[in-house]
């Protein structure tokens, strides 16, 4: 089985990056930083005549390099109780690429894929993060991803999840399941 | 009573939108549609030595439209089960805002505003655009924002929202709410 | 269309039955108060050897009632944040249900049929009642019935429901919607 | 620190029990058995004159054993997506005792209190199991309870939740939590 993370954040070594390199510690994995990477926000054309027009940045990138790997983690600190905006807007292209004949086959591709999702967050994240795992639900099932699992941890000022054991067994016990 | 809309959406006149001009019909309003607007995704800096850097965009100029306003309404498309990403990378920006010494008081001002969400989506978004409002809700109690109200709607095509008799009840009834 | 609604209340002439009446003013429709009868809670066979016992209660005569109509509305007080214990038990009961040889198709029967929500809380529904609408949707999508709509409505002393405009609109505009 | 569990299930030896009994492995616990009491579903009486009445069944018994405690698991079977209907039962009466001069100080005795819940469900509960942690969220909220963790696992089966490594892990973390 091989990996990809896609992380989300905008902070070099932040809380969420920190515990997802416990979950693939070891592990063959394909990293990809989504900071590192101009995305466009989508500009909706499913209906308009001419179509969606060829976005000239590096959303097309990212997406090559994702569709090769049968599991996906999405790594993201959870900014305003969802994915950050950067994330969101990379899933947001997905309607695109949806309609684009340069992937015929990408929700094919996608629904044999399996998910993860790994997130932190600051303010209660044990049940604010819950609606944001929600959305990842109703994403996966659209696209035909099968959502495995997802690891919820809690912190603030960097280094802060080294104090949340659970977040970090968490992360141990899906290093196991990826293995 | 003053009152601010943030568009979200990337269509012109699209379903959402013609929602929305139900419910302000009449009334004077401010339009900001966020499309037209360029937002860069926020940096967090929260814990960097520097702090924050001024960032060149236009997103101060969409806060210094909001702030003179008492009333918010955040419409947006449902996308992928959430706001769009540029809303959503406007909404992250705020974190930089609660730390801008230009803005000492806008955690105060936004305590002193009322909000409602208008959106409308084409996948059941009675029920899977739920986990949104409960995101929306969150945000709005981190910043002090009163919440209050939303409107679903349904719609996928331009002009769908049309047949959501529901949908256009409430905006009416909304519209009734805020003369 | 023939309409059953199924009240949980426990309370004569309640915010939720007042609210639910509105929207079915004229219609003819079949009032099941759940409270009148005595359902006890499931007593989990479904793993047992011996399977399930008959339970001497009125849980088969409220299915009795109900699986004629085509359309059911749970009409309900939120409870500390769901439906009452007591329309919870009843619904617990169609585990047993789909498993009694005198109801062969019970399950069939439920998914010809449309659901619809109708609950008043005082807590701040439009909110902090969506989890009981979430609830609503995974039991509706397990037994297979449609979930038409839903409408939440805010009020806490008897009486307070004609204060909330909007649950009187959309109860009006359900109304329409099921002549 | 003094230990509850409120078992809501009705199966003797449940997976949702079994994974409680690794929770509290090796600690004193109080083990409450909701089954074994008979539980009435409240009659509001919130706003009659007459006020509430006394009810002849066991619930105060279950409150007199758990207010002693400092800290309460709330171990219940995911049953049509949320807690059980006796364990509903239970929590909607805690309306009549906060109104019970026999319990002055029942909210500020619950304040003082924190909350797990243990949940095991048989149909995706990793995330259809989240509305119901939002009720519990909520429910803590009104009542001033710390909602300190929870854990879900999976299983329909008797037996099945031995296969569930995550949430046996996360059991296994939370003992050493309660120690």
């Amino acid at each position: 089985m091989s990996i990809a993370v896609l992380y989300g954040g905008s902070r070099p070594n932040g809380n969420t990056e920190t515990l997802t390199k416990i979950a693939i510690q070891g592990l063959d994995v394909e990293e990809i930083y989504l900071k590192e990477y101009t995305i466009e926000p989508i500009t909706d054309k499913r209906h308009a005549e001419e179509g969606f027009q060829e976005i000239n940045d590096d959303y097309n990138l990212i997406i090559d390099r994702i569709l090769p790997h049968d599991i996906l983690i999405f790594s993201t600190p959870i900014y305003w109780y969802s994915m950050t905006g950067t994330m969101k807007n990379f899933v947001d292209r997905w309607s695109q690429t949806l309609r684009d004949s340069n992937y015929p086959n990408f929700k094919k591709q996608m629904s044999q894929k399996s998910a993860y999702v790994i997130a932190v967050g600051g303010d209660n994240p044990y049940t604010k993060g819950l609606p944001m795992i929600l959305q990842f639900q109703h994403i996966f099932d659209f696209i035909g991803t099968r959502f495995e699992g997802y690891i919820i941890g809690e912190g603030n000022k960097p280094g802060d999840i080294i104090q949340d054991k659970k977040a970090l067994s968490a992360a141990e016990q899906l290093r196991k399941e990826l293995q």
